[in-house]
């Protein structure tokens, strides 16, 4: 497996921090859950909280332990096929549409086989043998990063459902954030350089920095607030056909969407569910829950646009961001010179790069530290139960 | 709500006496099940034994409680709009296909509604408000031992789909009985009563007794056995249009169907997935979960026919049943005079009078002595979850 | 192949002009159609003027002409597989979708080709060897008179879908018809026998002459006219949930269904699309184009319900009938004893047996003399482009 | 209506060539058919010749002559709603799915139209009032020519559906075509300026000119034969997943893809339908008919990738261009400043920037002089009724 692109160094130490960190963070996530929140996968782009628990330990499982560690014990030999999500060169995989019936393993067996393989990545990792695989393995913590963020918007997604609107902690601050900044930075024609260039780690979707021609560009300073959405909805935004893409009119139209995803008209006051429960809406708040074609046709409307990906990358420095994944305009494809690593580990990031559209920034449901400005998010332009929210460019 | 018709009379203490047991029994039904286990809906026409538990409790709060018993507290507002199944004349509720999302209220407090409302029932059973209500009461306890039939075979059906085969009871004796008798009983012409007649309980749909005339016929004593289906299948019977009907061979073309549901082939011999675990066929016990089109198929192969349901009625008395639902012949149709009963009782049985098969008999998952010779069950022609089974006619 | 059952006696020469007649007819429904007519197929269950007049022929290619008459030359060994319509025993056959773009051969080709096997079939049936199967060529010409009234209702239903609404005929008279007769019709309960008995034509569904025993009933003298089904809509009969089947209502709400098919609200006035073009309702005609679903819910609202096929038959010889296809309460299944002919012949009737609900009577569009009152009509519930209507009984 | 980009200036005299010249041509395409092939439309994305002779028509009356033309009698009110294909700000129109439905007005009638709309454009371009309006003129007779090239692929499309395999001209000389060059062109790193910069037409999506980087790269001088394809269907490249796109292998998969379109294998030879009929595949002619997914997937096999559309624009003056539409690496998305039109003129190019491709070159099937460097065609991932081809780049 190629991975000579991930990182440069590390430090075995370093690693078991992480690793430790990272998998401890993933549990922490679920102390709220009952028993029953687990199981349900509503949806087919989302996934049981159970799945992800198992999902990220097989990934340890079947990319390290099986290949690499002598001696290693397969915790079940099912498990193999009934937690891969996705890589076909690792071998069969369950139907994904069936994550949510399967009821056993049950919770407490998948804590048991987390324990299994931590306890085997543990002595693996200060093994001899583990030393070339040092930046795989941060690969693998990288990865069950990526699902704590979805574990946290599947479950959202899953309450929301629910008419009782569960609470998963009433202390969640999710989304009633601010902008900690106005305005509008101007930025001055010319090179710049994208793509990731640090010691630290990335995945291969950020590689291969390379020089574009941007040509001058303001870039907003803030987010989109829920205030100013509000405005948008208010002058018929939705049904004006002539601020939307044609695939997101008829998405609308067929969907019957006139608002964010999780916003709910009461008593004729707008509230919205949040993992905290029903709210009502903050309008100072940043606006999240929206697809591409709503940011697009909201950014029409007001006569602007969303910055390309690149805009937004060399601009970074000068934002704040991190509490919203900002649709870009830009589509999600490879950059020059780009290469899909060999074995399992290609089958990620290459293979999506087809009708989804960049999102930069992060969001309040990252994992602090995960992201870094070079990252680059992807969803199919419809999406909405991630964090998702609009950064204006002229 | 008229409901005269459901029985004559009835005693006060003999309806206590069943309203305990049988809500004793759905809660048995569930002691196997770990906690996850209640939660999955991965098919439209499923329920999650978790919802199976509350709607049953919701029946008598909906129907009883709320509208008769005075001073009744409603365990939680927006119960009832969580576990209404269908009743439209009871208000809104929630969409069918959500049930496996709503992991809130917990199996804990589900266990906890239950309660609540039997506590209220047994109050209101004695009283004397109760007593021109006690034909409506009963009502409900046949209710939920249709939904105790219904949780084990919706049960089965989402084990099923996991590929470690979840064991519900390792002493299940599901789908290995045999037949009790052989040969045919032959029934000559003439004119027949069918419908229901005796001063015990019956469902709408059985009600308004006539007269049929019926051409002499042979009724096979035994049902189709494994064996005997598996001629079937060796023969090629699923790929020679000519015993099918055009929808039938449609419908197997179309999902790849070429046995009975829940069956395996392994290393060249067929297993079937059973509530005990996967087992070999025994080819001698009883043919289940098969749907009309096969039964239909089969018989055509046979040069045979399967029984009208006045033919099986009629034949009732000298026949062993009871542990298949049988496809008859018959579509699903009003008798003569049949009445929708007002209200909501009246939502049941008389709406789905198009497009379904009657089904008699009953199953190793039927609760004893809930069904009688005039019980009529129906299924779309496509379904084959139930323990449905062939009998033959010629 | 067994034909036995489909008449007695039948000469040559009665046999011949029943053929040119038949024949003729079909061109001469096409003579108002301009080249452009003759192509499109808008839905699956309609079919061009140009394949139902080359499928005729192929039949009589098919059945007779190639399997039994010596030396004949096949018209092009394609059109087999472009004009099969459905008998899997004849070979392949073109996807029943695609025929709307088959436009080669032209409709001069497909008259070439009628003219073709007009030819061969007349010298056939002179010919020794035709006198035995005098009775399957007349079962060619009854399936094309069944093709002549498709013909005319797809054709009816292409042209209802153009803005333009296209006149197929000026003085098509067309549902203009009213009521010969009023009033109720008393039938005694007692023994009916139900079945073809004639020397005459009948199709095999009729047959297998058997007794029935019906309880006593009325039966309407008329038919539900526009004026009467007007009532039902304005008393939000559309919209009450309680009067239709399950399946239904979903129809009705899915497909925003909430008048007869081809009816438009101009200015407050129905109008309907007839083969004469848009023209008022006329509230003293006779209903047409309902589905059963709507059938069965008018009959409801009524308090009232539709006669079963026997009991329609019983008293067919007191009915003024033909002007529409009367939607029974019965599901279209065997009689008892049917038996589906050998060979290709019993490709039919018997193979659409579930899910279809069986209409009596004929219509406008039926070929005259084409009908009898045992004559077994039978589509989905939600079909109404033929000229279906409502009869009531009680 | 914003329309100075269009072009700088344009002669009177120029136009009127220029219009009729256009108009010919597509009257010119029509010549080989007969009636019956300018009806159907059997696939939603693909639309009748005789639509496409009226829309044609429509064009010029709807956004011309109705708006600015004094005096001017529309032809028919209702062929505005018939023949719109999209401009919502032009008013209603008809579901696109059943342009094939509509046998009325008749061919004959069209012609009858457009010889309607010719006689008054000509008359309206020599006057006074059409000087400010000459652009927009122009604009309708590219419109004019897109649509030729899609009545030609369109009636492809619709003749490739008959197993007849329809011939539209016996010397069609389709897709026989042969590179003009080999090998490969290197470009090197730097700044290219991109976008429409001559006097001449363009469409707005190709305005904008600005500056881009490219680092270096090589571009084939040729297009993939069939040859070359030939050897990735051997090699196993359509049921390798490591080649293809997630969303890719799953379109091959659910529609059962291992070819480019039209292709069949007869006694283990390759042959494709042409407009001149069934031909064996030359092997060393271009290829057509491949879907982006195709096209990627083949040069991922090859170690290589198709080339950005800058990429391709730069190189441009150095490549024989013009015999198939090339699939880029490049999603359809708006140039640096990109402005929609205003009014209807504005709802087309912009409206479809998502999930598309962009297509640079021109094909047999395009209009000579039609095409230009900077032209961007764009379509779906999966579609390949068009003249697609590949070009590598590495």
């Amino acid at each position: 497996m190629s991975i000579s692109h991930f990182r440069d160094t590390l430090e075995v130490q370093e690693l078991m921090e992480r690793y430790r960190k990272v998998r401890a963070r993933t549990v922490e996530l679920c102390k709220p859950l009952g028993i029953e929140d687990y199981v349900p996968q509503p949806r087919f782009f989302a996934s049981p909280p159970k799945w992800h628990l198992a999902h990220t330990s097989w990934f340890f499982e079947a990319m390290v332990l099986k290949p690499f560690a002598e001696k290693y014990n397969e915790y079940h030999e099912q498990f193999s096929y009934l937690f891969n999500s996705y890589y076909k060169t690792v071998g069969d995989r369950a139907v994904r549409e069936e994550r949510g019936a399967m009821t056993r393993p049950s919770v407490q067996e998948v804590m048991n086989y987390r324990a299994h393989v931590d306890s085997a990545m543990e002595e693996y990792i200060t093994s001899d043998s583990a030393q070339d695989m040092l930046l795989l393995l941060e690969l693998g913590t990288h990865h069950e990063q990526q699902h704590q963020e979805l574990l946290i918007t599947d479950l959202k997604h899953t309450f929301s459902l629910n008419p009782i609107f569960p609470v998963y902690r009433a202390d969640s601050n999710h989304i009633i954030d601010h902008n900690d900044a106005v305005g509008w930075l101007s930025m001055s024609e010319g090179i710049y350089e994208i793509g990731h260039n640090s010691s630290g780690f990335c995945f291969d979707n950020e590689l291969g920095r390379h020089k574009v021609y941007l040509h001058a560009y303001e870039i907003s300073k803030s987010y989109v607030t829920n205030g100013e959405y509000i405005e948008f909805i208010k002058a018929g935004g939705y049904s004006d056909f002539s601020f939307w893409l044609d695939e997101g009119y008829e998405w609308i139209s067929k969907e019957n969407i006139d608002r964010p995803l999780y916003w709910y008209c009461i008593d004729g006051k707008w509230h919205y569910y949040t993992l905290a429960g029903l709210k009502p809406v903050d309008p100072e708040a940043i606006l999240a829950h929206v697809s591409y074609y709503e940011a697009q046709a909201y950014a029409t409307w007001r006569g602007m646009r969303l910055p390309t990906e690149q805009e937004w990358e060399a601009a970074s420095d000068q934002l704040h961001y991190g509490k919203r994944w900002e649709w870009t305009g830009s589509a999600y494809l490879p950059y020059p010179g780009f290469k899909i690593a060999e074995g399992a580990a290609g089958e990620y990031n290459g293979k999506f790069m087809i009708n989804t559209m960049v999102l930069r920034g992060g969001s309040v449901a990252t994992p602090s530290k995960h992201c870094r400005p070079t990252y680059r998010n992807f969803f199919h332009p419809h999406h909405r139960w991630q964090y998702t929210g609009i950064r204006l460019a002229k």
